[in-house]
């Protein structure tokens, strides 16, 4: 059975603790165990891993090579700086699609833009949990060709 | 019967004709085609337009208040600098969802950063056509609420 | 009797319609009555007009010259890059005065600054529909001389 | 009787000697003595002031809180740098609504943007003496309310 | 008869009329003219047009391909922040060349750089209206290769 | 017995009196008399002042040399661009302490960073009236070695 | 007994080895012994950390939340870039002061500007180690409300 | 017989052996021939030089003061900062046109931009050898009037 | 007997005082007697003065019109950002030479460039206190013409 | 036995897997083993490590003080923006020589410009894996002054 | 006897052949005539000289240590480039005073910032040709210490 | 037999007369006969050169094609301006290393990055004199090849 491996960032751990009105109450593993049952419905497994360390982030992109047909990354604040990430997903071959929950385009035009977007094969922004839904979507939907 | 309206921006009725290794071979009515039957399969009305004129965008959002239950933006070449574009979409109250077919922040970071991403409800960016459906997926969903 | 030509452009047709708190409940048709009317009681003729068209702006502009003793110019978004509007008004030698009902300068700062504003006689700013008023009573000050 | 303050900064103590082409022939007590009767007429006290001394129009502005219905204040060189003076107006409920005898837009492009702009109620800029008395005329309309 | 289309942007239907030390005395019909019978000495023809539109420029860069065996492209002011005509210029095959009537380098340093010159074939600037000719002297060399 | 010089800068007179959900709702003077206490308990004087105008506050830190055991300086907006002050505080040899009452950081991104506190020996910032008795007690502490 | 988590970031646990001159020859233990020692005196318990590692400085912010009643925070390294740490002190309601033993404004001026200040409390900066206690004497004196 | 001088810029010796995909396989010497017979052709001398020497292009375009009826000047690199050689042709009161064999704008973006463009007469840019023609022919037409 | 006016601005008060391998041991006022006799001994008066206040040099280069035939100013640090001084140079007839003492673009590279400077007839700058006596020269030799 | 301290970052475990015609199809064992025998051939020791851990990478050059006589460190993307690892470099004695396999310069003008560069004793950059050998030649020939 | 090295740069062989309202009309060989004579005057010699060429100016600098006592150089153009005469000025240990005969901070202000005045003596700007003998006075007087 | 050509540029004939506490007391000659021995002792011939004119080493690196196999370049200050330099190693197909004697990137922050960089092989920088011979033995390796 094929995977389909998603990354969360630093933080989002938090999910559902801390600022409910942007990013809705339900919490990591809510989320988590909504997009295993998605991906069952399709006929996928969904690995689903959060961390704070930008180090764990770069080894399970690496481990993704020839192990999971995508990647759904979140990758939080490290978005903004991470070229370290960045150089991870040019490294592989498995394409990689980034979500975001809130549309950080209106919240976060202090920050510097973001450095992991272009090398991406695209992105889903603003849309909450459902944007993960879509991006699995989008992943099957490259597999079939 | 509610309606869902599909905007394109500048140069998107040469879809099809140019630089088909980046954007398919699928011209813009083929899309508008497609988009009109995953519309009414889910008991919507996709209404699909396109122009070249800034002026004829805004006309086209403003109308949409009152008569769409959600806008699908593609403003091609104008997410870069029309803040009219962008004043129209705030001065409705229908969700936008802005969409790319390819991923923009790869190919176009020369030009100014988005001006009309912050007041979307959210984007979907460089996963080809099927963005278009995606996007329609997400308004949907928020009906549902 | 001599004209005075009122140009509001994109968005200003929702005038009363969004954002109340910034912009007053106040509609376009409302301020065009009121113009004409204010024009009337010192003896002169308000042409007002609106679009959301950056072309038509422009045409307009070039009809003033040698019909109109005055332009009263709201750019609305345009006033933030349309170096076609900025050279329109060069292109003429009636005088344009710029109004902006909402204190640009406080709610716009992450925007260019203003193309147009250089290139005006004066800007009239912030002072919601009266600056309209005080707009014509300049122009008509400077007929006198 | 209510009172307007007129408060006029840097260096237009030598209006009507220096740049008479760009400011006219009118001295500062020419415009204070056509101010004070323009209030007169209208009910209200001109309270009419100069300094070259930021320090001198922050308690001045401080001072017309509690004491006058309205503030114009035209800051001179000051609107590009004296974050101070930006404060004083904050720290007030009086409005203040700045001008400049000049169009600023189009002489002075090499300077900071204004600094003060933001926190003023309007602007009224490039419209030469006529400016100050427009700037009335708003302020007792809003008295009106 | 091969076909070569002259496209004048905004503000050059004012040519002949607007600041002559600059631009001369010459009007666009007379400069239509002189180019209809510049093409037809040496077996072509020109089809001449205006716009202040944004949109209509689009339209016909997208009609030249197919039409036109060159296109001459005087874009006014929008050769300072139109994305969208740039991406038309993209969009077609035929062969396009920028053409300024004075030195827009010596004259707007305050502007952005071009957006359209990066994507023609080359420019001709601040040669007066020799400049168009020349550019039809280009395209025909290219045409007889 | 020793003196400690504390010098507030333009519009902390307004303390108390603007905004007290930022900055409180004690003045000035309750402010002044609060640091002459918590002074006198340890054994020090403390000589408060303020001003709106930066040549005061000049005159002051040179005043300080030679008299003062230590400054606590709130330059207020003067942080943002008194380079004047900057030079003052270089030119003696008493350490001079920053404070601010809000977190500048947080509110005033828009403006130039600060410009004195690199001359300075350190700052407290955001940590409201308490701020100025641990600069107090960081002056003192210096004493004491 | 209610606990200071006292966070130290990267290359703090050098203090007391490099450039004494500026930090002084207290190492990391004797510093985190004097704390221990200040907090238990006012009845606090001190929980002092250190690590290189940007995951666990968030994780340890994280921990903090329903556990300490303050966290005084010295990001080293990471104040100029790390948007996930600013992230993780978002993400919880303790406050956090965030303390630098040296003046950065003076000695980093060629970075970026900190990315954590914004979030914090407030800052101490540039008075040594005895800035650690002044923090904890702010978080008690705010613990007293 | 009247002269155009001709001056190529550094690295135009290396014509036709580098990059032949961009400058073509014409060397330096057979297009100063073809520039030699063009002129010659029409009743003028075309003085054709070539240096790596600031220095000299200097020193030609003082020459050219009092000697040749215009300059055609390739400035290679050296347009992107000679600021040396843009005072040069401000100091001779004969015409300078620029010319590029390929499109500037479109090749180096990351470079400053042309600091010489200014100050010339107009430009002729990727129209490859053929631009030097044109150029000719430009100064010949000022040379009828 | 004519006057020059010597105008010392922030802080040169402190001279001989702060710094003295930077600006040597004299002081203010050991510079003025010098200057005083360097003017008698040409049959001029100087006038020197020195203020930390920004509105005493407005004042004072108003008072000079009419009074001084010429100026010496070292606005000290207002050179950074005093537009108010600048405006006030140029509202004058009488030439201003500005002089500093030290080497302000070897030791100042952080500042704003000055603004001062443009407005000045000229500038003396890193030569110490001959500098004043070079600029006095310098005016004097103007008045002979 | 002395030992060098051979440190590489983030992805460079992808070596020989990634980008082939860039780096090359040497693994990064194959590279730890050349370096462990060029270094044993000559007398020393090769310490050879990799992390995608900044935090680690920051511990082992602390780690290197008093253990090796010089590190060799490529960062990889860690360069741009890791003043962590930079302060940390700063913080031991040891000389620490920076290596990039491909010309960073040609390949990354997009990014920050390095961080660590300015803390090191010099860059070998764009040699392949030979730059590590003669960066170990380089430490060496220190090592016997 | 001693000798001072004065060298002009790029352009300054058209001294009082182009824009003498700006440069006089006083020609270099005037100049350098005077420049002889006044420096006899005092016992001096003046060793003028004059290139287009960088490479010259370079060796001239070289060439001044152990034989000038001091060289008066006007870099013309050089000033805003040329950071290999920089290098030079530092190579020397003979002081350098940088003349201009414009205020070059007037008209120059698109250009980049001067390279050459932070590591020289001092400047004296836009004094005409008077600044070359206030410079020679300044080394004169240095000389005497 | 082979040779590999060795260009120093400005400056670099003042080696071991200037801040030899940065470049060593070596002289420029002692350096070229260290190289030409250390090329002899592995076959090859080291033709060593040296200017401070821009042009001169632009015809070196032009002469090197086709008679060297490999430059070795110092370009000095030129290395921050010369896109001519640029442009000519872009025009040859013989590789090029470029040398610094010392870190340029901690010593000249304030200049612009490096121009030449980006087209060269590679760079070692901050190694001193050896890093020419490590320079040699990087072109030898790659001539085995």
């Amino acid at each position: 059975m094929e995977t389909i491996m998603v990354i969360n960032g630093p933080n989002l751990n938090r999910l559902g603790k801390r600022e409910p009105d942007i990013y809705g109450r339900e919490t990591l593993s809510d989320l988590h165990e909504r997009l295993i049952k998605f991906a069952e419905a399709r006929g996928y497994k969904a690995d689903c891993r959060q961390s704070n360390h930008e180090g764990d982030i770069i080894d399970w992109i690496h481990e993704a090579e020839g192990r999971s047909s995508g990647v759904i990354l979140n990758p939080g604040a490290f978005t903004h700086y991470s070229y370290a990430i960045r150089d991870a997903i040019v490294s592989i071959s498995v394409p990689v699609i980034e979500v975001h929950l809130s549309n950080v385009h209106a919240r976060e035009s202090f920050r510097h833009t973001s450095v992991t977007a272009p090398v991406t094969k695209g992105q889903i922004v603003g849309l909450g949990v459902i944007g993960y839904e879509l991006a699995m979507l989008a992943l099957l939907e490259g597999e079939k060709k």
